[in-house]
């Protein structure tokens, strides 16, 4: 095969034959292809499109251009969470031990802040002692013994998508539909799942501003993972003002506990227990949705959930008593964001408070950047929320003078308040299944 | 300027910025800019498209991303032709020295064959002496003594071009409009030349086969060409079958002194005729056709065209006189083939018999492959002629078996004979100015 040749199908409209597409994993993944060939096609897979069974295939090659995790003789039903990002988002952090507590493996490899969003793993390594780095066999002894574990990307899973990932971010050709599916679950798939909730965001804090690109790529990712022949569900959610009350690493893991012990916001909450009935369902624990929250709801209430996470915690060699303690989240420096005026909180720029939490050391503009656990911002108002002048509506977390500064520069004007009553956003748009 | 920014705004469609072509041609000419963001922008121009505004930008970056010719202190108009390329379109060899034994100075840079089409330097080179690779101060003496030379590509004219070309080669994005465009028109233009008078094939034997496609490249150089401030005109020419009674370097060699000597084949001594007329009128030369005409029929019929030739030859180091010699085409194979049954000529596979005469050694398949200059083939009929059963449409000279075959093979069904008669197909199908 002619890899010239592929590109010129692509660029001309065609569909991409499985053994075509087989052809190009290979050469990405054993190095015989150039980057400057890899781009043509990727620009012109950007701008021409894939049909599902193109992006299937794709999703299998990559999948399997490393090692895919066999988890057959650990017991129980295997699914997983992904989540397309946002701000605030410590969903998975309640989540994964909530579910595993019900009899559900939760064998969930995470990311790390990229842009305005956070990252699960920076979240989890402001606990103290917290290990991400398990090597393969690691993982797997931890799902055997605790029925759950986050951990970072390793090396041997879908290598491909990390050549390809790297070459997209140099050639703007990230957002595509079929790249950006194939990407997510050629990794998903390679931990050995048997099912995958996906948790699709849209609205001011989401990669998918638009609710129409939102749906397309959640309609892509339910047929292409149906089509490699895994289980699976979407939720479109609303990521038009930040999720809960923490933007920050310990901040929301502090949050993550608190929904853990069944005292947590009321938004992070419901998305936890939406989040968990579908796991519940796909797993094949619950006949039923009312069967599968009541069981979430007493696994909150009796504290067995909570008593997963600590579990999962200590086995990763982390702390769980350390987020407990004051100092986990202590600044040099806490301000208030005031009202200009009362009225109604009628919207946040989510980028922009997302944005404010990466300056003041949250996230990371290069992959260079050093994470500061403590700090972030407190969401006291949500929207829909009476204001009234001089209140808070938020409060800038720092460490750092001059990043203080910066981050005020980016929240001054990131809301808007209305002087008539707005309703409550819905939180979960939609559900593909 | 962020180039993978660059990059996107072609990708959404928009127009790109002088400031940012600027910016790509510099990165490329320097280094900066790796290959695979090139490439990622190259197909993005070759699926979205420029506007004369930008390719004229383009044009302009690259053409001075070298030395750009200065020949102002060369007496007398400089005019240049420029073929997109064809079977037996050996035009150029005759219409240089005929054009500056009428006072037009022609400083002319030729390519070699590529695919199926010959290449002006590669038949020029068949004649023993002849030197092609001269410097640029040999070209500027060359041109201020004789009025002519052709030569191959320096390494200081257009470098942008070489390594914009090799990836464009590699990624599939050679067929864009403006890409074909700029490359062409930046290396004529760094000749330092007053005007261009283009001929655009179309037909079985082109690059552009549609009319449409080589009339959208016409336009396009005409437009790009008058906006970088240069005279030009465009002959949209006829390549449904082969230019004069040669295809191959030698016998081309001797079909052009046939035209120079006033005896050659009616149809390449029409477009030689057709194009020098353009070229007076660009170099102000002449006032109307009629004058330009009737001075071109004169040089023809006096030799001063021929003894332009023997000088342009003699003085870039080559023997004039060797190619009237019957070893100059002399092969060890001469093979006819034969008409299968009585009709009228219907048709060439042009492309084909172009693919023939490269497998016999005429041309190139790899950039590594030696040509041999005496091989190729002879044309004996033209579409519309009448012919007989067993009677020899062209002839097959080789010096290698097992190339006679390959050849063979490639010719075997390259025609079509009717019984009715068909119309002789029109030459020049179009003008552009």
């Amino acid at each position: 095969m002619v890899f010239k040749e592929i590109i010129a199908r692509k660029r001309d409209g065609h569909e991409l034959r499985d053994e075509e597409i087989a052809f190009f994993i290979r050469g990405v993944t054993d190095g015989t292809i150039p980057d400057y060939q890899i781009a043509a096609l990727l620009m012109a897979i950007y701008l021409r499109g894939m049909t599902d069974r193109e992006t299937v295939a794709l999703t299998r090659e990559m999948m399997h251009s490393g090692e895919v995790l066999d988890l057959s003789d650990i017991p129980g039903p295997k699914v997983d969470k992904h989540s397309t990002g946002g701000v605030g988002d410590k969903i998975s952090l309640p989540l994964a031990p909530l579910v595993a507590s019900l009899g559900v493996v939760v064998p969930m490899i995470s990311g790390r802040a990229l842009g305005h969003t956070g990252g699960t793993l920076d979240k989890l390594e402001s606990i103290p002692g917290y290990r991400t780095d398990l090597s393969v066999s690691e993982f797997k002894e931890a799902l055997r013994t605790v029925g759950v574990a986050i951990i970072g990307q390793t090396g041997e899973l879908a290598p491909a998508d990390r050549r390809l990932y790297a070459l997209r971010d140099a050639t703007a050709t990230v957002s595509s539909v079929p790249l950006i599916t194939s990407s997510i679950l050629s990794k998903k798939l390679a931990e050995g799942i048997d099912g995958l909730v996906l948790d699709v965001k849209t609205g001011s804090g989401a990669f998918m501003r638009r609710y129409e690109d939102a749906r397309a790529l959640a309609r892509s990712m339910v047929a292409i993972t149906r089509g490699v022949g895994k289980k699976v569900v979407a939720l479109i959610t609303n990521m038009d003002q930040p999720l809960g009350w923490a933007v920050g690493n310990a901040l929301e893991v502090v949050e993550a506990v608190e929904i853990l012990q069944n005292r947590g916001p009321e938004d992070t909450t419901e998305l936890t227990k939406t989040l968990a009935v579908e796991m519940l369902l796909l797993a094949g624990r619950a006949r039923t949705p009312e069967d599968a929250r009541q069981q979430v709801d007493q696994a909150l209430a009796s504290g067995r959930a909570y008593a997963k996470w600590q579990e999962m915690v200590r086995h990763q060699g982390g702390d769980p008593e350390a987020v407990l303690q004051p100092e986990f989240i202590r600044t040099r420096f806490q301000e208030p964001v005031a009202a200009p005026e009362s009225g109604y909180l009628a919207a946040y720029d989510t980028y922009a408070l997302g944005m404010a939490a990466t300056v003041l050391g949250a996230g990371r503009l290069t992959k260079e950047d050093r994470i500061d656990p403590a700090v972030g911002l407190r969401v006291f108002k949500k929207v829909g929320d009476r204001v009234e002048q001089g209140e808070p509506l938020l409060e800038i977390r720092a460490n750092d003078p001059e990043r203080l500064r910066l981050a005020r520069e980016h929240l001054a004007g990131a809301f808007r308040i209305a002087p008539d009553p707005v309703d409550r956003p819905k939180l979960v748009l939609e559900r593909l299944a």
